[in-house]
């Protein structure tokens, strides 16, 4: 079973709308209720490659329990922790003839030490159990910018593996405390390393590379494994990723641009990667399935669903490349 | 007792947004949360006017608990039938540099016929109790146009006077049930009659006069008198209040443009209206109450809220004038 970590779910409300009235009074043609987070992602797309997933995670409030009956009537398997304050939703409204959508997040709840005490005794009980761990997303408001850090060393030093998908000072701290994969993508590396890392970013990997030495994305990568992460893989967008490892470097380009929604093709990426992990796969083969589900979720409507033919698809037509010993 | 029946309530989801991204990610700087719903603003009004008030409604799934909790937060009396489909919501953004906003609501349950007989059941029972019904805002999916008329019937058969303020077919049909008030604006009295009724509605009264015989709004209202209305009070937006019946023809006018969000002043107007009619005011009273409590909600930031030094500011402000028998 793979333990997927959400601190701060949410109730993910999008309305269709034909064409969005921004100073008016609009009607949804459609209205979709999802539970969402990065975690909850993560968790659907492994369950969908097969994998066996748990959500640990927090709820509060009317909308927590929302987001529980959301993802039962999903089959997915979820221990959530009450809290006092109110899970927070987000709110997206497609306009479908400009083809743009806007996205409205709430905070999320103030978490209590307590209350992340009982959390943490739950993620125990449970860590014996896992073959991996995933920490996705931010930390609700309340808790530690140390507290991903606590729940990896937790882990590695039950012997279970940890994939971390942060940013900001829980991915510093995180770093450092040993997970197996961390997964940045090109800004929030960038943000952490404090330096922009790539000239164009739209243009691709081949504006990455640097005069002398490693390119600044593996150097900055690089500095992650030295603070403590086994390998840390940068998603580039349409560059594809970037695996930087003591074991050598490894970069991972899809076919061809694939259009489509971003949101939720991390996820996939760290679905992608968690599988290849506790499946024993080389880095080849994670980081061609983790560059082929991460596309396939990009090209379909919801965030953490994605279409096998899609995938099947793009698989055949990754291009991985051994770049060097790190 | 006044009764406000709330057939379609809601949860009122408000983002104060400092300067909205209407293609990209946003997050708002503070998020309200309230009940709403034509009835429940009418309901918040009257028990702020010191008329007690009793909201019977329908409520369905966790939207509907949260309508419930929020009511009950608020110290607002209800009585809701539990229904299988879930209560809807409504989404607003407020746009704080461009000082505009979006409203996006859903449809509503699907409400069936066996749940609006339990409802049926409750306002029969809650009936005697009743000095005035409310009957306010769009019916939800699935219920009858005659649903209106068919609780005014009730109604009126058991001696309780009917203040209906709904729109289309649910207004035609409910107008021949014999409420003792209709309360459309102009859009809806014009979607009545089929005909504009006003050349420029922003210019206010002056452009309502015909050549002879009455103007076209007061005949258009005198239309749902003999349908079986005993009054008709068209609301003018900033042109004021319009009240037509069998004993007479009566204008109030703002004493100035008042400026604000129009939402909820219309459920201002109806909760002011129905407290003079059981207060037996005579029109020319209820009129001028309706009219500067109409304009202290529209300078309010919430429906269903104003400020009692703009409603007594307004309300020494108000002309009103009789302008012939009907």
């Amino acid at each position: 079973m793979i333990l997927v970590v959400c601190l701060n779910p949410a109730l993910d409300v999008t309305h269709d709308v034909a064409a969005v009235d921004w100073a008016g009074v609009n009607r949804a043609h459609t209205v979709h209720t999802r539970p969402g987070g990065k975690g909850v992602n993560v968790a659907r797309t492994l369950r969908a490659i097969g994998a066996d997933a748990l959500v640990l995670g927090l709820a509060g409030g009317l909308t927590g329990t929302a987001v529980e009956a959301a993802l039962g009537r999903l089959g997915l398997p979820a221990e959530l922790t009450r809290i006092e304050g109110e899970t927070r939703r987000t709110f997206t409204v497609v306009d479908g003839q400009r083809g743009t959508s806007a996205l409205f997040n709430e905070p999320g709840p103030d978490v209590g030490g307590g209350e992340f005490g009982a959390f943490r005794a739950r993620y125990e009980a449970a860590l014996p159990r896992a073959a991996a761990v995933v920490l996705s997303g931010s930390l609700p408001p309340g808790l530690p910018a140390g507290a991903y850090a606590t729940l990896a060393g937790l882990a590695t030093a039950a012997g279970v593996p940890v994939v971390l998908d942060t940013s900001g000072e829980p991915l510093r701290l995180g770093a450092a405390a040993g997970p197996a994969i961390v997964k940045p993508n090109l800004a929030e590396l960038e943000a952490l390393a404090g330096r922009p890392l790539c000239a164009a970013r739209a243009g691709g990997l081949a504006e990455v590379a640097a005069a002398d030495g490693p390119d600044p994305v593996t150097a900055a990568a690089g500095d992650l494994v030295a603070a403590g992460a086994e390998a840390v893989v940068v998603s580039l967008g349409p560059g594809g990723l970037r695996a930087v490892t003591a074991g050598g470097v490894w970069q991972a380009v899809p076919p061809a641009v694939v259009p489509g929604n971003p949101t939720g093709a991390g996820d996939a990426v760290v679905a992608a990667l968690t599988f290849g992990l506790v499946s024993g796969q080389p880095w080849e083969e994670r980081l061609r399935h983790a560059v082929a589900l991460g596309a396939a979720t990009a090209a379909a409507p919801v965030a953490g669903e994605f279409r096998q033919a899609d995938y099947a698809r793009v698989l055949t037509g990754v291009t991985v490349s051994r770049k060097e010993a790190a």
